[in-house]
């Protein structure tokens, strides 16, 4: 092999020319090893974000960052599932599913990256029950997995690390929003967790990631192209993010609902979606001989309880205050104050802006600007109806639990321009489409 | 005024967005205050060279590059013309152009970058005078310019010191052959170098930057109309580059050349380049009312011996050893050994490629790879026939001039596969378009 130039490389992109396995894996290797300068690679994430990465070079690129560590590995007859959402307002289905997909048998590893945007992530919302420990090492946590059939976990640094040194510098360089770079950077982590499958629930509208229908398409067959191309069974589905998803957004007020939904209770939306990706996990492990088979031993996994003590079981292995599914209320921080807009006619709730109430949810403190802000647990928003509800004057329409004066106000500047009354309700699916 | 936010600048670009004058002033300024980091102007080079700048945007850079550090200024009715090449194999223009301009009564201003590529530049060529300083302090160049009409120097780094931080990166992230790019980098040093006019050489042909006419007629517009957008006087001329110019290739032996034209000797087509760009210069400075005039006044000085004067004393104001114009083969250094490249055959030489003669130049010493290289200002290539030559078998088509034996071999691994003899003769045009 002659040495790898760099400068070619990066013309080779420059031109919309294409790139070898062999020398994306050089290169990936020299960003490891600190060979090349920021410089160089920035150039080159602007190059590919402009004229894009084609299957077999997405793949090789996949491949690299995922080899670029350590790796966690399974019995691949355990058929373990992983799962990745790319992100919404008031998305807590991973702290129901992964137990509930454990009670029904099937094993669930959960490698969270940190949550960075107007809410808080997984490992964020996790860490409001006392003495839950989120950052498991790699070892530790494949052996939950292997005993208990699940166990969620910061993503550790030792896992991709090629990943987190670009996505820091596609953070800086105006280079995030690019398909092939976001689908190289979420399965090249999967990859490195081990699993069998993959499920992604890419989010779509005002409050995710990912704000039009064909953009979101485009990712989530992506997701699913690559992830085939690299041997493992693969699911993506679309859903909606265009108002947040079930009753509570915030931290603690999340992993109350989680309880609420696992106990056979709480919002419809939630427990439908929780459902309906459960089911599809279930016929991807082998679990299910169907998706129908799924969804009926999900349900049943929820009303019966046994979601509920697996989720009690799993807080325990990570050393968390498993009372919290007995007494939610009574072990998870809860703001002191609130506060109440009403509706101002009767009509029907026409709109419940994600992105507002996200932004509504930064700014009490349940968010982050920057990865050193530190997360204020107990502030949440309720939204006791959802889009297309029909609401009478004066019922509570949003309800909002702050701490801090100032952020109060700060966050009333969004959330007061999120709703929407009228006289006819439009209506928008839950589960937008799903891509094999 | 916000505060400047470069990611934002950079999405800009990358969305195909137009940058205000203001934002580009600001960008430019924060990279020689230091605080915007190498990987973020990159990413932005990048976005610039795939979906460009427009006139406007490229004005305002331009500009911005312009007077990031300190500018020379002339009285506007001197009318001082700066002249610029992109640079090819054999091209002495700069040699015979500056002093005959000023022997004709306008005054000449040349700012000299360095040669990098496969020739030396004008400083390495002068240089090979015993004594020549080329590298004059701004007021000296001035000065010397105001005084006897005329001074060639190497670009001092204090005039347009952004367009040197932007190039160099440019050269590490493959961000080079972009026309708004080198358009901004070319007119930017110079504006700062305060000519009244300016005259464009676009090389265009194996042997230079470009070696197509599309992108040669697109650049040469460009560098026209930005120069009018900011208020000077221009042209651009497209000449041949696809074999060398004139009769010789190398360092010393081009000063040599330049002798010989200055004094109403030398090669037709060397001689011919330079009264029509002397021509264009003398009519631009108002110095000649035409064109036919200017080319006129030319001729006269380089046959009557003014040229071959001035040329002397701007030799002597650089401290250099200007007895050079009276005995060029006792004062420039010359090669020890020759080798001679014969015709095959009876016919006309039908090719002479410049990239090959260029190559096999710097093999032998004569042009640099990297900025630290040390050039050998004696090694030469003379070229006894040019395309479309009739030719007789044995006739010498090519002779090499060396002192080491293995660059010897190097360059000849080049040059021998420069040549062609055929039946039938092509012809080349040496001018080939003129954009006003």
């Amino acid at each position: 092999m002659t040495a790898f130039n760099m400068i070619r490389f990066i013309e080779r992109k420059r031109d919309c020319g294409k790139h070898t396995g062999e020398e994306l894996h050089t290169f990936v290797d020299s960003v490891m090893r600190g060979t090349v300068p920021d410089y160089q690679i920035s150039a080159w994430l602007m190059a590919a974000f402009l004229n894009g990465l084609d299957d077999d070079e997405l793949m090789h690129f996949t491949k690299s960052l995922a080899l670029s560590g350590e790796t966690i590995s399974y019995q691949p007859e355990d058929r373990i599932i992983d799962k990745h959402s790319t992100g919404g307002v008031g998305d807590k289905t991973t702290l129901i599913l992964v137990p509930l997909v454990a009670a029904c048998g099937s094993r669930i590893s959960k490698l969270s990256g940190p949550g960075l945007g107007f809410t808080g992530g997984t490992i964020d919302k996790l860490e409001s029950i006392p003495g839950m420990d989120m950052h498991l090492s790699d070892d530790r946590f494949r052996e939950q997995v292997n005993t208990i059939g699940c166990a969620i976990s910061g993503h550790s640094l030792k896992l991709a690390p090629a990943e987190g040194k670009f996505y820091k510098l596609r953070d800086v360089t105006g280079t995030v929003p690019s398909i092939p770079l976001i689908t190289a950077s979420i399965v090249s982590k999967k990859l490195a967790g081990g699993a069998y499958g993959y499920l992604f629930d890419v989010k779509c509208g005002s409050g995710a990631f990912m704000c039009d229908a064909v953009r979101a398409r485009e990712l989530a067959a992506k997701l699913t192209d690559v992830s085939k191309k690299l041997g493992k069974t693969c699911l993506s589905v679309i859903t909606d993010m265009e108002q947040p998803l079930g009753e509570w957004v915030g931290n603690s007020a999340e992993v109350y609902e989680a309880v609420e939904v696992l106990s056979g209770r709480g919002p419809s939306d939630t427990r439908e979606l929780c459902i309906f990706l459960a089911a599809a996990m279930l016929e991807m492990s082998g679990r299910a001989k169907s998706r129908d088979e799924g969804a009926e031993l999900a349900s049943k996994a929820l009303d019966d309880g046994s979601a509920l003590d697996k989720f009690a079981e799993m807080i325990r292995a990570q050393n968390g205050d498993a009372s919290v599914v007995r007494e939610p209320l009574k072990i998870l921080p809860r703001a002191s104050h609130t506060y109440e807009i009403r509706s101002d006619r009767d009509g029907y709730l026409s709109r419940l802006d994600a992105l507002l109430i996200g932004e509504g949810l930064r700014a009490l403190g349940g968010g982050r600007l920057t990865k050193e802000d530190v997360i204020d647990p107990s502030v949440a928003i309720q939204l006791p109806h959802k889009v297309s509800s029909k609401v009478a004057k004066d019922d509570v329409l949003i309800r909002i639990y702050y701490n801090s004066e100032p952020r109060f106000r700060e966050s009333l500047a969004y959330v007061e321009k999120c709703w929407e009354v009228s006289e006819r309700a439009g209506k928008r699916k839950l589960i937008l489409d799903t891509v094999y």
